[in-house]
């Protein structure tokens, strides 16, 4: 385990093992072959051709199309073709990034939809160093159950802002106040893209800063976190560099964090390597 | 102009104007093929063939392959074949990293040879928000007379450490002490691949932060810059946005500073672009 191997977990994927998932006439991402095989044995609302997985019913308009296709997620749900359904809903964008319809975020993977999410570095800046405040998801939690994670980390549900979602995820997963959480910086992002259970998992993360005074701590506010721990940062980077305790993608924006505070420097030996990796190029679909 | 139109301009250069430049087997770099026709006319030192541009007669010795290529480029110099000499040596690197021979920092262009640099985003933070330290380059100097550049920039010759060079271009440049160059702090990079007048320049550079306090300034220290000026980051970000004041390269080094600083955030419309586009992939040689 390295830091660099977390950024190749994150990042493989077989592209001969999916095809473009088809709607319109227009490439909105992409589905495993065996998976797009299913969804033909079922009937004629999917259609596989040279080009893809086509969705040759899909209404024109966004309601309609989103209602449809939740419709058919439902059906998939019954007869145990996909895992499950989360109830949030993400946009499908096209390439132009421009919304689509609207899908449920735990079905997203199976058609290899980008999902958008939020992660939140808290820290706390002491005479011998930066500290930064790590959370231990509930054993209860369906993905990562037990892991490691942000102070505050959260996907992005359609409809909401940015700073909103933001001031939510604060409130729910850390009891943090708006006018703290509004304090938060953007500092950039993480992209990847993986194969998971599911399907293609091609992630964009919007990375923030927050800096808490001694006084502000997070406190658990739903079941979502166990506990809260302040560890120094070079701490978090040993955990990072010789662990996978951590949910796979806090891994990335920990060592985007690392990188842009100067404690990854330019003498680590897969310095460039972890910059590139950090921000992989889209996926084929977007 | 905007802020992703630097983007593209450092990013412009169409891949079939340009050929593989091999070396012992190893593809080192890409020629415009104009250049590499005009090389292969002297003589039988290079030859091109399907895959690149060859040279046959490269010593295996490092050393003796550096001064050998050195004699070439004297020879084209005085032929009128390259521009001139600058008299610094980039190593030429392989496709793992490997240091395969040098070459004159002026020269390495016409051979697509990858460059690394260092800029350091000089700042004071006030209670109104962040001010940058902008240097303007000397009427004199041969790249980029007269535009507006980071507090200190340069490029990282062969057998200097990054901090040895930071250090010195410190001191030669602004006039600042070791002590104080030491507090920079590394940032992450920028990266980008554009075709010059003298071929193909893909460069990466090393940013750094340093934080200055109110009463430490940069001075000018030899003939390179013409004066300093302190300005808020939001002005350096209008005449970014507005204008091509800056050197190049400087433009991005400045964006990626921006938005580590939370003064681009999200709300920008080409936000996801800019991210992605300030790493760009490696060229295709390396």
């Amino acid at each position: 385990m390295s830091l660099l191997d977390h950024i190749h977990t994150c990042n493989r994927w077989n592209p001969a093992d999916f095809e473009p998932f088809v709607v319109g006439g227009e490439r909105l991402g992409l589905v495993r072959r065996r998976f797009a095989k299913a969804l033909t044995e079922g009937g004629g609302d999917f259609v596989r051709a040279e080009d893809g997985l086509h969705w040759v019913t899909a209404p024109a308009d966004f309601d309609a199309r989103s209602d449809a296709f939740a419709a058919h997620a439902a059906d998939w749900d019954r007869r145990g073709l996909i895992s499950h359904r989360h109830g949030e809903r993400y946009p499908v964008l096209n390439a132009a990034g421009e919304a689509r319809f609207l899908m449920d975020r735990a079905v997203a993977p199976y058609f290899g939809i980008r999902a958008f999410g939020q992660h939140l570095n808290g820290y706390v800046r002491r005479d011998d160093g930066l500290y930064l405040w790590v959370g231990r998801r509930s054993q209860s939690r369906r993905v990562a159950p037990g892991k490691l994670d942000h102070m505050v980390a959260g996907g992005l549900p359609w409809g909401v802002s940015l700073a909103e979602n933001l001031r939510k995820e604060c409130w729910e997963e850390a009891a943090l106040p708006a006018a703290i959480a509004d304090r938060a910086r953007p500092v950039g992002i993480v992209a990847y893209c993986r194969d998971s259970d599911r399907g293609l998992k091609p992630d964009t993360i919007y990375c923030y800063d927050l800096e808490l005074p001694d006084d502000i701590s997070p406190r658990c506010n739903d079941d979502e976190v166990e506990s809260f721990q302040l560890l120094p940062a070079t701490e978090v980077m040993r955990i990072v560099d010789t662990s996978d305790a951590f949910k796979l993608n806090c891994n990335l924006v920990i060592i985007d964090f690392l990188m842009r505070h100067g404690l990854i420097g330019p003498e680590h030996p897969d310095y460039l390597a972890l910059a590139h990796g950090l921000r992989s190029a889209p996926a084929v679909a977007q």
